[in-house]
């Protein structure tokens, strides 16, 4: 009995269905498999297991709750400072192992993970990426990459010695509306792109606990920029498949201002990129909290706001003598979608597509960008 | 070692990460658990297990994926008429166990499955409600919770009878831009409610196997009415806090339009509201995808538009003298806080919000709107 | 010498500019006459003069001022109750003479004056304009035309009897945002019409003059509906092209609101037009200000908030399956346009777009609705 | 009889009016002034008579058409080098006189003319100004006030010879939006300023006559910096009440396209403000029409986009912690504001707010831009 027969046959039993319900249900076959929106799960036992280290706002708001919608990832340990928060948050997402930093390198006996994604003030970031390479695990780590171009460095030559791999954790370019950006940008559909501007900030508050650190250039490496103008460095080159040459920039901060004792406030850059393309970008500590960007484009303007937001994208194309247009796309979950690809990684055993080398180009980027603030005169930017 | 003495700490470790990395490690300690946005998750074993029943598009693309969002509920089971597909869609989402319409009586002995959640057309909401209570299962039911008020009577009677709880699938009344509309319609924040108008409708495409059965009367008991314009109706009794006390309607379909042999195509209605306030509602199975709604207070007016799209919501507050301003809220997969609901229901041994009351008002509220259409008069709605 | 010549000639004199300016103006030649965005004007004393009658709030800030704008029509008199005011506003306006109220019917023999433009509250509207049309002039009649249907046919005639136009002042009708819907609605771009809703009230208030008579029923006529739920009236005729049929309306006001002893508040109704397409409608005099419609047809649904404001209107255009996008158009000035229009009908000797049948055939429309409500019964729309 | 006695009165005559609306008439007596929303305008012969030199796409337009809305000035000849052009022109628009570019300085004699508006390309701004100077007239010149900083002083210094009022014709600073955003940002609301940023370009298209002569140096003086980035320069100084210290700024234009042999096509600048702030520009004739600013305060950042539109002006509000908001005005015309403003400097004999003065400044930010992207060096400002 097919779905034709099924529909055929159903009037009658839906009519005897009001009266005496049990005969219909007999009449209800399956349907054929309709189109999915998103690719199949993979079987939980089948997916890339994964420790996340350091549980703190980000990752117990975003990082843990994503991965209930990966498809190819789940979560296999949690690594807290902390044992009894550590095997709370183990229990309630159903990690079975939990570790302290001190027994991390424990994990290298444990099967069930096999990705290590490193949460922690920056300048951890390269010890933890190390102690995880030594584990045989392979490494997501969160932006930027390390406090230095220099640590970068090595932690990319330990990955290769360790033959892991190593991805920057570059949610935007996992995400939907990010992806979208970027095809129109490379593909030509904007003509030739003219100007990408890209402003990212916002007021650090070192009374909130998350932020306490940030504004320590021993723990994050740098301020604003390090934090959430890498977002606008890395938009940048993503959106254009360029590498800057040169940056030229400013840096200002409020001396009387007791957050910018040790990392900068405000910063405003120019890249030159190789095709005479130009950007400029602004980062800050002090200003409302700001996540866009623009592309400019001889043939129509594309323009994000928020651009990468945790929870909203906004898109908007205006083609040359049109109105401008709001592109709506579903919004899905960027942090499972980046959790995800390092998975396929593993799984396929193919590079990431944002590598150690991605977060390194940005590091060098930010270097650049310091150096021209002090001298005022454009810097190159080296290559990897 | 506390979080204090970290930070004064690290300057020096900081220093001496970048030389040697792995000294810094020690150093970094737990911090105290941060503020979060939801409540933590149960343990995935005291959560409630759920039988999907049902495997089209709405259950594949939307409630499996949710499931990994719930807090409280987990997948226990899937219902299938395809043996294979339920076989392959269980592995994949983890559930231990899958049944097909003929064997779903067994699920009486899984011990796992404390709600069975029916995701069928119309017509065999009824039947598989009642098989579920027999089996001794808790149900949330998809809307309209049956295809005649009658029908929907005998449900809740046998819930009654079986001491279950049952639930109607009003996904909109567990989804933050909605409860926060709610909110502010009933707090007096908008003054006296005037007015609220809702349209809610889309084409309906007979060639897309998902809709196939909505254009068939003995399938889905009504046409864009009982679909989507229900979404309507709910709306105006949710947000007002009353029920309809008389109804007037006029109904109208294209005769040469084949989608229409069976079910009415457009229908637009009144309701008396017993405070005085007026509604207006329109639902067509022929206009572009609408989902609107906007509640006309005398000290403001909120829209929102989507109102109970899947994806994305958006709200806008107009106080009387003032600029209309868009209301952001975070969007938050309302199946997940759906399902949670229903799992605290069980779990707390209380009535759900939305019972199988709620979904018979809305079919006594749809039987008036037809016989008004038929007689050309205001109907009077009864009560439950 | 041409324009070509002067471009190659230019950049020897402009050079010679720079050290001494003078000889470059020569080469300053006459360009070719430009593209114009709107119709060149006439000449002032070619243009129709117009006599206002009543300078109240609308008066003094919307029509005064567009006359400015006009191409066609010029201000020839104003018509005051205080003579001491109407020749202040005569003066600063260029107005060769003004009238009192006594004094109005000496307008005849005023030559400069060929339109009467009546915004006097609603029941003078006859009596002002009967009293135009003695004087030999054509009359321009704010809405809504008259109180009643029997005074707007007695209108029609008193104007067929003197040879004269008389002309509904429907701005939006001559407004561009509108003239773009009624285009996209009736050439079939947005499919076939399906439903038209439309939403125009505004809180009355007595204690501004401007509102005092609008809550006197043997001043206005009526309450909301007459005063801006017309606009909704007319502009679901002018989008469909059609006549409704029938209309059913429920009328509710607030016993215990002091305004609506003599007016009606909230006025919710259908019409049925011949087509079949439905149509609803609110007004009130109790919501915040709104003014908006939407014409949903099966394939694009197109959405005006506001319509037919002073200042702004802006429109949406809904395509099925796609996004909905802005359509942005000049703001011009529709006071001026409408006036305009006027002016041409009396140059060209041709019935103007709105005549008083326009009025009329709203108001028979607006006594249905009225009756309907006190009947709760569908009632026929006469024919004009 | 005053108007409460009219309402008194008015049932029983608006009674009778329906059956014989005669009567009715003289009840309506005068009501108060209302409340107006602009100024009053002054009587026609008083205001003060403007000659408008060059009749090409922006004077035909904007500036004639805006005349018609002034309440201070009025249209008293027009200048072309075209004397049927002028004729036909100055007939439509009710100008006694009109001349051409060889008998300008007639203008002398002209009693009626007391501002000569200068709408010409930019290499003729200084010898047209100077002509009507030395005719004794005030001048109002359009921007760029000169194509060099030298030509600017010059003009200055003819004005004050002649005791005779220079503007310049900043539209922007007469327009609602842009008062608006100057009063919050400089009053405090959006707290300590950190950044502003400002893009303002367009395609320019030589094949249309209006554009032609943009690209030619010796005309223009300069490409886009000159024609639309002085608008974002502008901008950065009237919105901060800040004169720019130093600038750093790039130039790229694309070699192969022919637009781009004379002037250039795109700029990146910055400007260090004495207080700290900071401000990225740029300007474009390749990308699509932009005119956008924003301003980042420590409070709130404001936005506005388009900023500087002849038709449309929009302005959004984002205080920290809050949503963004649209702040809604009445869209004005701001070319009458500016020439009222004209109109009120001559007939309160004071300096205009845009004098001379305020189109030199900017053509020095633009010269030192230019000095900075030749030497790629930070390039100090000079002061006035």
């Amino acid at each position: 009995m097919d779905r034709r027969t099924l529909l055929a046959a159903t009037p009658v039993l839906a009519a005897a269905g009001t009266a005496a319900a049990q005969p219909a249900a007999p009449a209800l076959v399956g349907r054929p498999m309709p189109k999915l929106e998103q690719p199949e799960p993979l079987p939980p036992d089948r997916r890339v297991g994964f420790a996340v280290v350091g549980l703190g706002k980000f990752a117990l708001n975003q990082i843990l709750p994503a991965m209930g919608e990966c498809r190819k990832a789940r979560l296999a340990a949690v690594v807290s400072g902390d044992p009894a928060k550590g095997a709370r948050i183990a229990a309630q997402h159903g990690a079975p192992r939990h570790y302290t930093y001190e027994n991390f390198d424990e994990v290298a006996r444990d099967l069930a993970v096999q990705v290590v994604y490193v949460i922690l003030p920056n300048v951890f970031h390269r010890p933890f990426t190390e102690r995880a390479l030594r584990a045989g695990k392979h490494v997501l780590c969160e932006k930027p990459l390390a406090t230095t171009a220099a640590d970068a460095r090595a932690m990319i030559a330990a990955a290769r010695s360790a033959d892991r791999w190593l991805m920057t954790a570059y949610r935007a370019q996992y995400e939907g509306f990010n992806r979208e950006a970027i095809r129109r940008a490379r593909s030509g559909e904007l003509g030739p792109l003219r100007l990408i501007t890209s402003d990212h900030g916002r007021p650090v508050k070192p009374e909130d606990p998350a932020d306490e650190w940030r504004i320590r250039q021993a723990l994050s490496g740098g301020g604003s920029l390090h934090d959430v103008g890498v977002y606008a460095v890395n938009a940048m080159r993503y959106l254009s498949g360029e590498e800057p040459a040169e940056a030229f920039a400013t840096i200002a901060s409020d001396p009387a201002d007791p957050r910018f004792r040790e990392v900068e406030d405000r910063v405003a850059w120019q890249f030159r990129m190789p095709s005479g393309l130009l950007t400029q970008g602004s980062t800050s500590y002090s200003y409302r909290e700001t996540k866009r960007l623009t592309v400019f484009g001889e043939k129509a303007t594309l323009r994000m706001d928020p651009a990468t937001d945790y929870d909203l994208r906004r898109m908007w194309l205006a083609p040359e003598g049109e109105t401008e247009t709001e592109i709506l796309l579903p919004l899905r979950n960027q942090f499972a979608a980046m959790m995800d690809h390092m998975a396929e990684s593993v799984l396929e055993n193919r590079a990431p597509r944002t590598p150690g080398e991605e977060g390194l180009r940005d590091l060098l980027a930010i270097e650049a960008i310091h150096e021209s603030a002090r001298t005022g005169r454009w810097v190159r930017v080296p290559p990897v």
